[in-house]
């Protein structure tokens, strides 16, 4: 019996980070969240809830334990300082990129996409996105600041122009976004039906793709900041990244979980699969 | 900085009762409920959750901001008196519709549907209902008691007589109830698949539309009094309200939503949408 | 007015045992579950929700109320001792076989479908068993225990062989299993699609019925050990238990409530449906 | 292995009616609840939870199990009815005294001490009453209404007159219920201090004890419909009770228990083990 | 029947801001939170439960009906942008200070105090502070934050200098805070058993009361961002405010209500007799 | 930026094993749990909450980051086998006796506690046992089990005999187990107040230390299996602790967190706070 730290993992990422191709890692920030706060605790509580989850899935036939996969665990952010906070998240990313690996973040709120797809996008000139979401996040600004929970798509369509980003199962929003969407982005307003034919159209090109978990319906996924009822189900989702999987993704993220609003523990346990398929999805096209 | 009296009203309804097309108001009431009460804190949870909401609606392409709305609050209303409640709701409704408004009551338990229709009944002796609910409410009394939220459809049949009530959704009851309905109502058991139907066939006739909350599914709406497994979708609910804005409606309810039971909030989410929803519909035929 | 002792049993099981031809009760055993305990509770809150619920069925238009049916209460089972809580179901569930009976027994985590379907099994060797669930629970042992929620239909299999095994919605489980299942019994994953054919098949064969309600999706079953998002609906549960309910049933379980684990009472609510809908489904037939 | 209908009973009350010396039954009542309504479930609870609890008090050195002790169950009431209800309490508890057995209710909002009260007095023409409570409850009417839970020992006062009404822990209500109560009642404001040397002057006379649960401070008991903190402690209840034991006790009850409110169980725990004693205290004189 | 907008306030607070001597306002911000955010909710929830509370206090005899009382609402403060929060709520209590008035503000997170307090302090130099809570609120800066809830007392501090804070019941911190309070401030730890002692000793000197509710013990007050078991009950609470009363209070916050993470609601009822005692102590002197 | 396998230890536990004089370690066992079962999360929850809290002990003026301690994670126990898990806990807690340090175990029932303190015994032969706990846990077995939850002292009896056991606080049991107190252990009933003169008395004699956290009351802990009102508070078990700190300590535990329990998350702080503060009682006497 050999008495070592406790080390505590998402389950089937027990490799050493060298050897890896993917990175997963938490980024606890919850800082412009506008209604009720708490995706901070959404990086924990996944890694712990995951621990009673198999490690094969059933849907794409494929096994975590096949893969080399590392967790960098979650970075340690201040609060209420922003530009602090993203910067950290950058670097954290960046490093990951620059190691010719795939970042893999698990949020927080949305807001924490941008500075890790940034450095994705620095490396990938011509990336495009894929985002799964309730709402649009296309707004200029919202109550005066520009880097917000609401405006996160329009700050990364700032950054790689109109025509790629490819939006889905948006039910919400102010009618400004849905009109910015019609000129720059593709979306498809409450459904993920046209997924498979914007994947064949998308082709090789790399990918970043974005869940915000409150795509799904509150039914399944009550746990999030901001409740919007008529979204997809579970059985849909599992659906879209098996379409997703044939991608040639390079960065990824899934957001929004809050579990401190659902006490049934459903909602982490959602976001626990949606990360197992998602990380499936990515690492068995490499 | 000028300092007014705390104002609070559902938000979009922040115009004068005198320019007002529409009046919202709150019927806290509970008293027959016989499993689970709480649906008299339905209106002022309605109304807080309800700054959360965008005034845009996706589903409709239509915005609260462009319409005439009024709040008049949540009537106050004793307790362990119906008969006294019943009366204070029908004068408050009673006052909207003389002058020429159309009610819009959030319950309260179903029983509060009895009063605000027949103010409406009154006015328009023609008036058909539309009546959405997981239960047919059709006892001729409920324990002795002919006023009841188990008897209210029943007693609105009893001023309106045959052929004149069109229920959806329908999945709980005796079977008296549902041999009640074969003779006397229009009844679609379990789905809401026939709405449109009815609507091409009531056409211009002005329509009292009562919606249940409890005729969604509980995974979407357990916040509720009496909770029954296999309800509709919010996305059907949503299908069935675009439906709906067909109509000529006069009058419009919203009840028993029971926030107490539901601690995620879904609950009172949903609510709030069906009631902007249904709120748009009516207003825009105007 | 008479004081008697005060009774308690599920609404509608008023009758005698003698006159009865089928007896419900519970196996309040949770000893193996490897997540989240409390199994337990799950006979003790059915009954108690039961009194809530309506006997008339308007999906198979049946009445509780036409059937003579006896509630045997819930068994007192020791604590931390498997092998004498087995032993102690098996015996209740044997005497209602040899009395001519069908028991109809409320878990409780899935082993109690052991001891219960051996008693049966020694009286019908040809049965078959429809199996619906989210995990395949085929494993040949967890942990070491070869007596495991986890293996408790291998442990069927044990008794009765290949291809008398027929298991529906299985969407969990290790990779070894699915292998096994492909061997050794009927499995549809994910769905409930080809009961009816198989129902057509089974004919007038003895079937001993389990359902494991985490079966159901959590958005509508939250409350069990387990949760696992990709579920079967209500209304498909519904449908399967309508095709269930043409075939000859001698033995029937329902397990996995938990219902520390949905505060909202919906999951309570769903099992009480399933049971009722269940017991209407078996003795219908007979 | 003999088959018997269920019977579900308070631990340690498992006599015959005509055997037992005293005789508990519930009272699920809360239709003047002005709050939070929901105590109708607290005796379905509190017989529940029983189970879990020692028959054996090592405060007052007794066992239930030396007692001859009867399980009315709970009385079947009809819902927004309170004259209905409040006459059925009455017949219920006439009938145990008239068979010169002492009747312990268990609640129910604190307005079904009236009839139980009522019954008592008819008997015992010099009763003086023990009130344990945080509110005076002896308004002349609550919104109308004379019978209701803030007017109930107001209306006990109608019955026996000045001075015979000990009230101990108030800390709520109106300035005129302050007011009444240095006329007419003797009251301790917020302790239960002088329990004793009111026991001492009460001597022999026939008592009616009843707690309103909500004397207690809401960090031991939040399950309750009106939440005032600075209550007693639960150590400070066994005293009292063990104060009270001295007296020649005639009737009691325990009210205000309204368990949905308190999802941790403490509140259903603290109800039992304060019926525990006060059933002991009363017992244990005879 | 007139119809006019709904106003919502606190119960006892409908006087005219003109006429008013004090007035109530809300700050919902929990920007710099480290641990459970929500505490944005607080003021909303205060004033929806003081409608439950009666406006007459047995603790000190004194009612709010015979005081002019004026509800400012709560402030809209911006998301993610401390700067702008801390100067909105300086000029609204700035406005109050400059029209004579008494601020009484109700948060949020403990860092609003600081711009309260300094538009008291530039009208009041001499003022001294009274600090309720479990927390020294001592630090330097907090993860680099200047402003921040761990340091607000700081800050105040270096506003007014040496010897004008006087801190209770603290149990909680970092040595070098402890070590401070020893140099700089008046500190009784634990405990507020020295405060009659300090009102003596104040006098007349204008204070600034700012009581933290996590001074009080989560058995009593579990909804606040950071929970330290070991404080102070309601009833020594209720017994400071009363020696409180005796002094010249000009300005007066109570903060740290987080009602989400207290589903039984007691938190938020604590909160609100708080306020109604600290407002009586306030305006009951002038 | 190095990237290091995810790291989880108890805050200020972050020494290595060879260095350390104290190794604290979890053992999530609540298999003979008779009532509400959930102890097994114990051990996680604390770790996760003890990121929270400061190092720094007021009462104790003391800090954790003086001491070198180790955390040797969870043990990973078998599910529903008492055997096998008592003898893992057992040769974990004896590698580290023998290597001597001192064991600190979080559980987990009570149970873990047998053989956690047999290999102390086994290295100190005159060790005596210090036992506060709500419930006596003498019964010669329950439901025919040795090895339970609730007959753990006795079992520890055995292998120790008479006059070596002080237990404190018991508040609940059968009278057979009061009866054997009396004969064999040192028991003061519901309190803590003779703890000094018992360390006065033991003096240098080695001692272990077992804490069952349900001796506190429920209002503040409410988080566990078996609530048991009218517990010591908080400020007693601090005090307890400070007392226990001058004995000469060589084993310890602290058991019976049962996290999903207590929602507001109060009761895994105070567990917390209570191992802080029994850790520094420990190693600083060293």
């Amino acid at each position: 019996m050999k008495m070592n730290k406790n080390i505590s993992t998402y389950m089937g990422f027990e490799d050493e980070y060298e050897e890896s191709s993917l990175v997963i890692f938490g980024a606890p920030f919850d800082g412009t969240t506008s209604f009720r706060p708490g995706t901070r605790f959404g990086p924990m509580y996944a890694r712990q809830e995951f621990y009673g989850l198999e490690t094969y899935s059933p849907y794409l036939d494929l096994d975590l334990e096949d893969y080399l996969l590392f967790d960098g665990g979650d970075i340690e952010l201040p609060f209420g300082n922003t530009d602090v906070a993203l910067n950290m998240i950058y670097d954290f990313s960046k490093k990951i990129v620059c190691d010719g690996k795939i970042p893999f973040m698990v949020g927080g709120e949305h807001l924490v996409t941008y500075p890790s797809f940034k450095s994705v996008f620095e490396k990938y000139n011509d990336v495009v996105i894929i985002h799964l979401d309730a709402h649009a996040d296309l707004r200029e600004d919202y109550l005066g600041q520009k880097f917000s929970h609401a405006s996160v798509i329009r700050r990364a369509f700032d950054l790689i122009g109109k025509n790629r980003i490819y939006q889905f199962g948006i039910r919400s929003g102010e009618r400004e976004e849905f009109n910015f969407a019609k000129e720059n982005t593709y979306m498809e307003k409450f459904e993920v039906n046209t997924i498979d034919m914007i994947v064949n159209k998308i082709k090789n090109t790399p990918v970043y793709v974005t869940i915000d978990l409150d795509i799904l319906d509150p039914s399944i996924f009550p746990g999030t900041g901001t409740i919007e009822p008529g979204g997809i189900t579970f059985k849909e989702m599992m659906k879209a990244i098996k379409s997703i999987s044939r991608l040639n993704i390079v960065g990824a993220d899934v957001v929004e979980l809050s579990p401190h609003y659902d006490s049934s523990g459903t909602s982490t346990a959602v976001a626990c699969k949606v990360i197992r398929e998602l990380v499936l999805a990515v690492v068995s096209k490499k």
